[in-house]
């Protein structure tokens, strides 16, 4: 406010051109205090785009958008991207219901943001088929990617890789070598990056030995030794052999925070008639000292004081998170058990598994972005007498759904499967939303499914899941817990057996995990409204409590499941099948998340959106009761018309 | 029979042992040509077979199982193996049901068979798992894995390996390098591979290099420059250099062929402490001429004429197969519209699209077995204006679920899908049933499921896809067709319509694809016995025909849906969604998969297994009919008994 600041004349991508080199470097600096204030208030993935500040803007200069395509791997690093390509005045609202999104969005802008990506790996692929439709159609456009080194990691950028030195593509691909994916990154691959990234001595070797070699007697030897030999000497000269065996040309390593080298490394890239990586070393979290120092604590984070750095508290702070309650239900577990070894696909802390890979180190294995080996991985530790816990958040599992069903579930493997973030996770949005499990889940036979409704709960469900002899899920959300806290002692839960929380006359109202509580506060509305309703927790998804549901058929008026998973096929579902041939067949009404995909924004105004909430649940039922007693009043004998539908407000999608 | 076989004499891998060069060689025959006689007569996975009939041997030689254990990628080449342990009194039951699977069975051989695969690339991940559980409970065998080059490219085999490099895990991994995955194989990789093993210059060079190296003025030079230097010496004195830079040994490459050099090269893989890659070179088919001349038709075949190669004549040659439709569709509509383009993850032929391969090479992609890659490529094809055809089997798109969500659907993008092999496939059995897509592609937002009942049908459902805009999967099953032929010219289908095959006043059949001849058969039955059936071909699984289930649903007296899915969150249950809250709730009976792993068997004998026939339809509608008359004589005030459930006969699971 102070004065002008160089950002507020960006535009466009073309306005980064005229800028020197000192006014670029005030640029960077005043993209990093937008992004810090903006994201100490939004939240949001702060770390990874203060490391690639100087990057993005390299790239720009060198690219020409919006003819030239970027393709965000994740995507999570788009912010100083949606900074200079036409949305700074709207970055305030990063995150929030209606604002911009803290993903790349092609409804938001069209011109600028090529795909909508969120999983990891995929960049690769769809770049490639950009490409190759470019180079049907005869266009001359640059495609680019930028990806981390943690998301090469995952197996579909090996195979998009594989594919890529094949056919011989023109595209550029930008490794962001931090070193880190969301916390400090693990496998093969990155210590052969870190080797070639830190050894001055492959500079040192390049910038002598091509000069040498005509020189020496074993220059001419190695001439007359043929391709074979020449492709060893050229491991002195690109340290990318790696990429160079599999077909690409290799540039670098370079300073990803040296704007010029950015530029002009891409620059001789874009000339290049086939496939190169710029491989690019970035420091994550660089220029905020907090986020320096903890890089995975601030890789995504909530609001928080810019100047210490430490997370606002909240107003509800007694309740801890669904993910703590797993963390230390867990670790209780694995102390009275030594079989007990935990999986991550690189997630430690957002699983809660940090703790339990402190305490037991040598039972942890962290896999990296690879959610098809950690349950391949876990079908092999349980099949040499270990007891594999898998914690991987919903929506990730849902790259593991042919491991779960082929290598786990087909032997009846006892692995115990813990999906955090199913149901809405609120801001991250629709490619986070954890909404399709229920359904994938329940699908795969010998595979048990338990949605349990707060973390006494949980801390049950998993002393359950342990204790078997089968696969078992866990499902929970992405929220503070309910405060009942976890019990002294665990017991053993008889499978497939729900909860009644209350007996009513008139209506059954089923929840799934903490919808529970919608129910329950559907019941007390509906109380006031003279109607009685039974509450129950349904806590198996899978086996289902038939007989509850069958009885519950016979001696109430109508029935209503309450979900955060998709309709089709899900919790809501499930009950339909057992009621589709019962002798009684009472109306039910499913409330559970429409068919489409759901946005960003805060979970209570989403959940509004898509019309669960106690009132609503109170209203429709309310509704229909209301329709039943008309009918009953009037036999309808000619009352083909279908009933009102549930009064869904219309969605945004997350597509549109 | 003439004389007596060393094979007979082999009850177990012990057996091998005593054996000399001469008898060993003359076993590798008789297992040729009990695999040749075997397979011409039950069909199965004849060339991979051939291909390792040595490197089983020479791998059995130098392990002791069953402490040592053996993890065969995929599984189909494990015929070999069952033939020394134990199962070649029943070899001649082979992919017959109740007899030899056609892939490696833990309950068929539980000492023996260390893991049921079928299903490409989770082999290191799964053996990795083993081999950390056997460090922990301080075990000594051997973990060894028999992958081929085709399975390294699908992407969970990287992440293992990168996961495997940074443990330093004592693990033996066979890569049987035959050039093929199916067909040809393709990819960076393949042509890597194809470097290192074909160039004689690699291993003239290692037989003299290492000696140089001391006398020639470099040898003093290159020491004194270090690590770097001596990692770039290493690739001539290591061709696997890739595998090496992920913290692999790399022994090789032998050949596959010779039990001396395979037994010797896993040998000294034991002894390593550490991860050990064993590069083995064989031929797809050998010994077999029909089969080493097409490699790709003999991989997996029908039973044959042993002296011509030629598959024997069924009864049924008219009625072309649900694949051959597709391909012949597929060509008019590509030639008609230059912007189709179609994928196949490594399976031209067996999805139909070679001859599209054929006729439009530089709009035809093999990715190689990467089917996330492949629907992350149509993601970019689509967004850069082509119309993509992605081809996969039901069982396989598994695989690449989360892209179907994230990458497409998301963003409704316009890619065709085509499942082959949804519904039960047969003598492959359960890790090849396509049973669960209708589930999950129906919980899939802006996705469009159709199951054509016939060829027409598939003709036309192909040109609606290739017509719609947005994404479309279509559905169909291993079979012949009907042989109603394919129409002249293709009309596009109104999203969401049923057909109605048959109006009657009684019973209402919805039928499911195939599932709609099934219908039409029980009617028939049904009318013997005086009901009068309505006849339903689904068509679209999605968008559901809610008005046509409401309307059967308001006039007749009971429903059945028949489909080739599991039960759970499949068709019949979208039937009961839209049900469950209809102002008319006859009973609805769904005719399903059941909630287990179905064997394998010829199909028409597993479809009795599950209880889906025209017979036990008719039953089972009657049985609930009668029940309802005697309901309405004497209204069932106190019926709550559950209704009869559907006689299901016990299935055989997989896993059991």
């Amino acid at each position: 406010m102070e004065k002008e600041r160089i950002l507020d004349r960006i535009e466009a991508p073309c306005d980064l051109r005229p800028l020197g080199v000192a006014e670029l470097t005030r640029l960077a600096a005043e993209i990093r205090e937008e992004l810090i204030t903006t994201v100490s208030r939004t939240g949001g993935h702060l770390a990874p785009n203060l490391g690639v500040v100087e990057l993005t803007l390299g790239i720009h200069r060198a690219l020409d958008c919006p003819k030239d395509r970027i393709i965000f791997d994740v995507g999570h690093q788009s912010y100083v991207h949606k900074l200079v390509t036409g949305r700074r005045d709207r970055f305030d609202s990063l995150r929030q219901y209606g604002g911009i999104c803290g993903f790349p969005k092609r409804c938001e802008s069209p011109l600028f943001d090529t795909f909508d990506t969120g999983h990891a790996s995929d960049s690769i692929s769809v770049g490639l088929g950009l490409a190759l439709a470019r180079d049907a159609s005869g266009g001359d456009e640059t495609v680019l990617i930028v990806i981390g080194d943690g998301s090469m990691t995952g197996g579909m950028s090996f195979e998009a890789l594989n594919h890529l030195g094949h056919l011989g593509t023109r595209l550029v691909i930008v490794l962001n070598d931090n070193e880190m994916s969301i916390s400090k990154n693990v496998g093969a691959l990155a210590r052969y990056l870190a080797r070639v990234r830190l050894d001055r001595r492959y500079q040192r070797l390049r910038d002598g030995v091509e000069s040498r070699l005509a020189v020496m007697p074993l220059g001419k030897a190695m001439v007359d030794a043929g391709e074979a030999v020449k492709d060893s000497v050229k491991q002195l000269l690109v340290p990318g052999m790696l990429f160079e065996e599999l077909g690409l040309k290799y540039i670098g390593p370079i300073d990803g925070h040296d704007i010029a080298a950015v530029e002009s490394a891409v620059r001789a890239a874009k000339r290049t008639d086939g496939p190169v990586l710029v491989h690019a070393a970035t420091r994550k979290g660089a220029g905020y000292a907090h986020a320096e120092e903890q890089p995975d604590a601030f890789h995504g984070v909530g609001p928080f004081s810019v100047e210490t750095g430490k997370a606002n508290g909240g107003g509800d702070v007694a309740a801890i998170s669904y993910t703590e309650a797993f963390s230390r239900a867990l670790l209780t577990e694995a102390a009275a058990n030594g079989r007990i070894v935990a999986i991550t696909a690189a997630m430690p802390a957002g699983t809660g598994l940090d703790r339990f890979a402190e305490r037991f180190p040598e039972r942890f294995y962290d896999v990296g972005i690879a959610e098809g080996h950690a349950v391949g991985l876990a079908a092999g530790l349980a099949l040499g007498g270990r007891i594999p816990v898998v914690a991987i958040y919903s929506t990730f599992m849902q790259r593991a759904y042919d491991q779960l069903i082929t290598d786990v579930a087909l032997q009846n493997l006892h692995v115990v499967f813990c999906l955090d973030r199913a149901g809405l996770v609120g801001e991250d949005g629709p490619t986070h939303h954890g909404v399709f499990s229920l359904t994938y889940l329940r699908s795969i036979p010998n595979l048990q499914v338990i949605a349990p409704a707060d973390e006494a709960e949980l801390a049950h469900a998993l002393h359950t899941a342990v204790s078997a002899d089968t696969p078992v899920a866990l499902c929970y959300p992405r929220s503070a817990t309910t405060g009942i806290g976890l019990p002294e002692s665990c017991e053993v839960w008889e499978p497939g057996r729900a909860e009644v929380r209350r007996r009513g006359k008139d209506i059954a109202l089923i929840g799934v995990g903490r919808m529970t509580v919608i129910a329950e506060a559907a019941a007390e509305l509906l109380a006031a409204e003279g109607l009685d309703a039974s509450i129950i927790n349904a806590r198996w998804v899978k086996p289902l409590d038939t007989k509850m549901i069958l009885q519950a058929a016979g001696s109430h008026r109508l029935l209503a499941t309450i979900e955060e998973n998709v309709g089709a096929g899900g919790f809501g579902a499930a009950v339909a099948e057992v009621m589709a041939d019962a002798p009684e067949r009472p109306p039910l009404l499913r409330f559970a998340v429409p068919d489409c995909f759901v946005s960003h924004g805060a979970t209570d105004i989403l959940m509004k959106e898509i019309g669960i909430t106690p009132e609503n649940v109170c209203s429709a039922v309310l509704g229909r009761m209301q329709q039943l007693s008309d009918a009953g009043a009037a036999p309808d004998t000619a009352a083909v018309k279908a009933a009102e539908p549930i009064p869904v407000p219309s969605i945004s999608s997350g597509s549109r």
